[in-house]
């Protein structure tokens, strides 16, 4: 029992996490250092000056949540929301479904866009719901729904939103390093992402930023944030200003590794990232597709990065993601929600995407199809 | 910017975190695995039970908060209060202070049973509060107070509790590990701890354990809990039962460093950990003494994990801080709240907990000191 773990040697494309570069899993093997430590605020300085850079944002609000992406989702609803207001959600999947009932928590009305699994929120839709509820405090609406698949366009939603006066807020989770992002040029204001996705740092952190509008909205609240933990007004004062006051005690080896993964993104260069993830997600497809596997998604809001796929006929998905896990170390990531038993969800994201990792997956298929 | 971070080599002795262990830095190397993964799955079992050994309880709800200790307090307090409930909480301290405040953002009405910082809740202060309030939801107390290093007797006050018809919550993220606590037979209810602290493992983790009547009061919710991420009705089928259910993605590689702390503590034995924390604290108040530092807290409920002092007559306590960390590499702790610039906070928590770590700064500060 207590013995010391050693874990398989797994090849990791599931929905996330993903692999990690060595340099990332060393990066956690060193000494730690204390939480106010100079040296540490210097370091989550220049987290912060990464994290801006990647998502195109002159954004002073941008920090990391001491948790995974989940927490990330529930620190910008739970800092924007309070009882009495109203917001719209974009539901096509789990992710958006989780920020449905979040809000709700947050004593909010929620007015749902609903859309069928798999597809994408139409601007129409969005004109539709602000006639029902035409200043909410908040839109939000999920970047790349995870459960699915789906990529959603967001300039023209943004612009509606914007029209309304109101704030726009994103689940970037699988979308942020994987796919084209601008966080400020698209308006969006209010963003959460995860560690473990694109960015292939291990899970646990949640970067998130706030425009000077959900800032704005922040100050204006009648009400105390419900939660302490995220409550914003607090939390920034620990991730910026000149005198840096403790609020909670920052997983100090997991901001090591976050920040050696940034600057593995920037030394590769977002937008080569993103063309990276855009090229070895064809190089699946053409293959998978061979294989007789058929995308949920139609091409036009396909993710590079999730790719969400029904089996060939005939074939138990359960038994083949097992024998794939068991006989060649190979993670896939089965369905959630709707899609349970029906779908496989292989991600190609960060250091998982490569062709290296396509022949391995496609290698072990082909020896375990019928 | 985008190069990688080198930590310099700090001796940490402030309130946490504390050393790691070289197997514990180690551990956090290894590869990643899915947080589904069967092997890991077989990990957080092994967690738990290590968790349930070491804290002297059987309580089926026990696991850990993907996130660092307040987050834990936050999981205590929003899973077992709602609106309308009413609650006794103990202040004598920062974190006293922090439980009321999350108190009072749940809903619930708050009767604060307020000490002078530094000193410990008398029984007969709890009987005075339940005469005003007779049948709290919950009381809850701090059994060692990090601001100020007073250790809480706790089973008197657990009597009255009960008697109560009422639920105890514990708050013991500074003594779990480093100063003797036994859960069930104290009849503590809810209990929250950090990793950083007595276990040394890195920051971002708090283990928490319910009792039965905790689940019950649990199970009779009239509201959902407030918190989406912390909702144990949720969290907990991630971490019992036969059939794993996804609530959010678990911080891997951090629990891969608890497990192997975990098993460096259950190697030591937790009874030899508790009597090496006392005799190192024993070996540092003389020398702190010789030297002209004189204890906040009386000797009976002195924390030996955590020691508050009083720098000697003229000395400046943020100068010298600087120098010891500039100089020396060593951390210690300034002073919280009421006492911020009045005391030093001495932690000999953990890999920190030795005459080694005492040797080298009291040699540092007879080197320093006028």
């Amino acid at each position: 029992m207590s013995t010391t773990f050693n874990p398989p040697t797994r090849v990791l494309m599931g929905p996330g996490p993903s692999d990690a570069h060595p340099r990332v899993l060393q990066a956690m093997a060193r000494p730690l250092i204390g939480h106010l430590d100079p040296e540490f605020i210097r370091l989550m300085d220049e987290v912060k000056q990464m994290i801006q850079d990647t998502l195109y944002t002159s954004n002073h609000l941008t920090f990391v949540v001491s948790a995974p992406g989940s927490a990330g989702m529930e620190t910008c609803l739970v800092n924007l929301l309070e009882p009495g207001d109203e917001c719209i959600i974009c539901i096509n999947g789990v992710f958006g479904t989780r920020m449905a009932d979040i809000a709700s928590r947050c004593g909010a009305t929620v007015h749902k866009i609903e859309t069928e699994w798999g597809k994408i929120t139409e601007p129409d839709q969005v004109r539709a719901a602000l006639k029902v509820c035409p200043k909410p405090k908040l839109l939000a609406l999920v970047h790349a729904e995870t459960s699915t698949g789906a990529l959603q366009p967001i300039r023209e939603i943004s612009d509606l939103v914007h029209e309304a006066g109101s704030l726009l807020v994103v689940d970037a989770v699988t979308s942020y390093g994987g796919v084209r992002l601008h966080m400020d040029e698209w308006g969006i204001d209010a963003l959460y992402s995860g560690s473990q996705k694109c960015l292939s740092a291990p899970p646990g952190l949640s970067p998130v930023s706030f425009s000077p509008a959900a800032v704005k909205a922040l100050e204006n609240r009648k009400t105390k944030v419900q939660s302490w933990f995220l409550d914003l007004t607090m939390v920034k004062n620990y991730w910026e200003g000149s005198r840096r006051a403790y609020h909670h005690t920052a997983p100090v080896s997991a901001i090591y590794a976050l920040h050696e993964a940034l600057a593995l993104v920037i030394e590769e260069g977002i937008e080569h990232r993103w063309d990276r993830h855009h090229e070895v997600h064809l190089l699946l497809k053409g293959q998978l597709e061979s294989l007789g596997f058929r995308y949920l998604v139609e091409e036009d809001y396909r993710l590079p990065n999730l790719n969400s796929v029904f089996l060939p006929e005939g074939v138990d998905e359960a038994v083949l993601r097992q024998r794939l896990l068991h006989e060649y170390n190979i993670e896939v990531g089965g369905g959630l929600g709707a899609f349970a038993g029906k779908i496989w969800r292989i991600g190609l994201m960060g250091e998982s995407c490569t062709p290296n990792h396509v022949h391995m997956l496609t290698g072990a298929l082909r020896a375990l199809l019928p």
